[in-house]
């Protein structure tokens, strides 16, 4: 009997962070950071994991969206599905009536992400590879039969994809060695949540920079008068060489965002991110020449590739952000990838949350080993949230993202975590105290 | 005591329409029709019914999302709800923790415009109007304070919205007499889907022109031989004077469906419709500079606002179809219809499944009485299937839906057939046949 997936266990976890408002901004005054956690168990006993992040209520929904698709996971073979991701990928994202719901975005497109996810850390496992050295290990055309370029050959083209990836063949081994000792830039959000205080902001700032990031990121977008208050302070601290970057989690329309980052320019903010709607690639372009030379930055929550591709042929950011569970999984993400090196932007990966730097990191390395070939202009962000909730937390020093060398996409979760922090049941939220402090809105 | 929302009842209805092949075109072949069907009842007894259209599984899903959203409609003062239902939209889309499964698109968008049409519903009914006059007899201050402009404002302001309606106060009796006389056009699909054999399709082609359409609509984009073929009889028996649209539903890439479309050139198609990806603005904008005289229509997939607006900026269609389940109900088609006037694009609403001719209709009868002032270049989707299951259903006669006279929004399903179809414990999905032919992909 081969060996075939005989179960997807999803569980809803939820951690209470809205109490000390880590990962506010203004949109999200009061983010839970949860997740539609995923493992795919084989008829052998492997496992492949996977998760979905989320910021509280609706995680039910993104569980519920996982187990909708699980059907066309379970009693796959295993060989088949390690060895061609991708083709899953499609039939995920192709069904014709699941597809209505979305097509190729919200709930089920990220479910679609989460299981795919879960089956490359699996695939990563069985090669005993750390995910982004499985990646990196692949041909070009290996690499580029597993992306769907349905609605991208007006921007990219099968062949283009193998040259570009035949071309960064050229100095692996040494970027490799090189990304294994030195490690890989991060930045860090960890200052600038919008719910901290002036004094914790500039301590917090200071710290940052004794930590040796060269790039902090504060959130913006609820007040300008705040805003101008706390960026001088993060600026005064930080000194003139340290880039900052702003962050308005959409909450602006395109002549707001202008007239607002005009107020702010006089503290040389290094690029605006989610300035608008991530639906808007014309108004992302509108702001990107009104504020030049300010970069602009956006993809969180950007749903799938041809979004990523009208961003890059608009002209529309200086910065690719790609999430780890935003769209359908790995796959999506070379898509993404690919693009963004055709048109020559950097990817500066969207981090954070639950499990986005374990996830997202393996991304990143791949594309510096086998693809982009460069740092320059690139940085993982890093927030020092939850990672002790990890199997195989991610390691940052001196700014720098180690390189996981275990095999997998670092996503599993401590079994104990997963109990303590389950929702609606677990012990952390069976504790009056957390209920009650979780505002509604 | 005032009057408020005491419950939201849900329920998944689901009608076996893929055993025919009704409904069968390039990306659905064997849909369901159903709908995540939903009741808003007051602590008075009323009753505001709303649908959101799915096309088979994953509806229990959409039913999930509407209940996810449910807790912010139920205590509600109806009084304050029907009277601005804008409020209750901008509530349930800015959810700060639910958002983050969007923001603005898929299950949890669509959930919203059940929930908001359910309260339109209720707000005719309690008003004894149709949707659409109720619509119309608002001001233009009272319509423009019903759409949120936070990111249209670069291509719409408020002031300009109300410029709009105001202008076209001017014939607004004479046009409101003359549809109550003499209804508004229809277009029809019913010869059209991929699904038909060759006879069935002459056959129907023929009957539309004798039930007096102009406009008929067929299914492409399966085989190129199979299209060149069907599009040579349909143009055949219809003659050179009937207009006959062509329906890819996104099977495509840019490059392949200019390549596809100038094969099915010479039979002089009016427009093309879903060419690509429905998030491809700038795809569409292509398609259509290659494909002139041919017109370039989308909307059905178009999930937001912001995604119409760039469709108008870009100069990427030529017909803006909306629909009335996809995005966030009446107000955010109210943007919608508010944007196309703006660019004099014209609105030719799509329609079919369950429901949508019911629901849309309203939104282009308003629009004709109170905003384009005209029907020019427009005609409303028909299909005939499964109106039988309403209390109000649509009335097409002589290729015009008459306009409906009864309170609300003509969502309502007859009760009989919400238990015989409802899944999957309804008497219709018991039979074994009916599940044994229903297709798994």
């Amino acid at each position: 009997m081969s060996e075939r997936i005989s179960s997807v266990e999803t569980i809803d976890v939820r951690f209470p962070t809205s109490r000390h408002r880590d990962g506010s901004d203004a949109m999200n005054p009061f983010p839970d950071y949860s997740a539609a956690y995923l493992v795919l168990r084989t008829s052998a006993g492997a496992e492949g994991h996977g998760l979905v992040f989320t910021v509280g209520r609706g995680t039910d929904l993104q569980v519920a969206a996982v187990q909708a698709l699980a059907p066309m996971v379970v009693g796959q073979r295993v060989d088949e599905l390690v060895a061609d991701p991708g083709s899953l990928a499609r039939r995920l994202v192709g069904d014709s009536q699941i597809r209505w719901l979305g097509p190729e975005k919200g709930v089920v497109h990220m479910a679609a992400g989460g299981l795919v996810n879960a089956v490359w850390d699996l695939a990563a496992r069985r090669a005993k590879k750390p995910l982004w050295k499985l990646l990196a290990d692949l041909t070009p055309e290996q690499l580029v039969a597993q992306v769907d370029f349905r609605y991208l050959r007006d921007a990219l083209t099968e062949d283009e994809a193998v040259t570009l990836l035949r071309t960064a063949e050229g100095g692996r081994a040494e970027r490799e060695r090189r990304l294994r000792a030195e490690g890989y830039p991060a930045y860090t959000t960890t200052p600038g949540w919008l719910g901290y205080d002036d004094e914790k902001l500039a301590r917090l700032c200071r710290e940052a920079v004794e930590d040796g990031y060269r790039l902090i990121k504060l959130k913006v977008g609820g007040n300008l008068t705040d805003d101008v208050r706390r960026m001088g302070i993060a600026r005064q601290v930080v000194g003139p060489d340290i880039q900052i970057a702003v962050d308005a989690n959409q909450i602006w329309g395109v002549p707001e965002a202008i007239r607002w980052m005009r107020e702010l320019a006089q503290f040389d903010p290094y690029w605006i991110e989610e300035p608008t709607s991530p639906d808007d690639v014309l108004g992302h372009g509108a702001v990107r020449k009104a504020l030049a030379p300010v970069k602009v930055a956006t993809g969180e929550h950007v749903h799938n590739a041809v979004m990523f591709k009208q961003l890059l042929q608009a002209d529309a950011v200086d910065v690719v952000q790609i999430d780890a569970c935003r769209v359908a999984g790995v796959n999506e993400n070379l898509a993404v990838l690919l693009l963004a090196a055709k048109f020559g932007v950097p990817v500066c990966p969207h981090a954070g949350g639950v499990g986005l730097c374990e996830l997202v990191q393996h991304l990143a390395l791949f594309d510096f080993v086998a693809l982009s070939g460069s740092t320059e202009g690139r940085a993982i962000e890093y927030v020092d949230h939850l990672h002790e909730h990890f199997v195989d937390p991610v390691r940052v020093s001196g700014g720098r993202y180690l390189a996981p060398d275990a095999p997998g996409m670092s996503a599993r979760i401590l079994p104990d975590s997963l109990a303590r922090y389950r929702y609606p049941d677990g012990p952390a939220w069976a504790d009056a105290e957390v209920l009650a402090g979780a505002p509604t809105s």
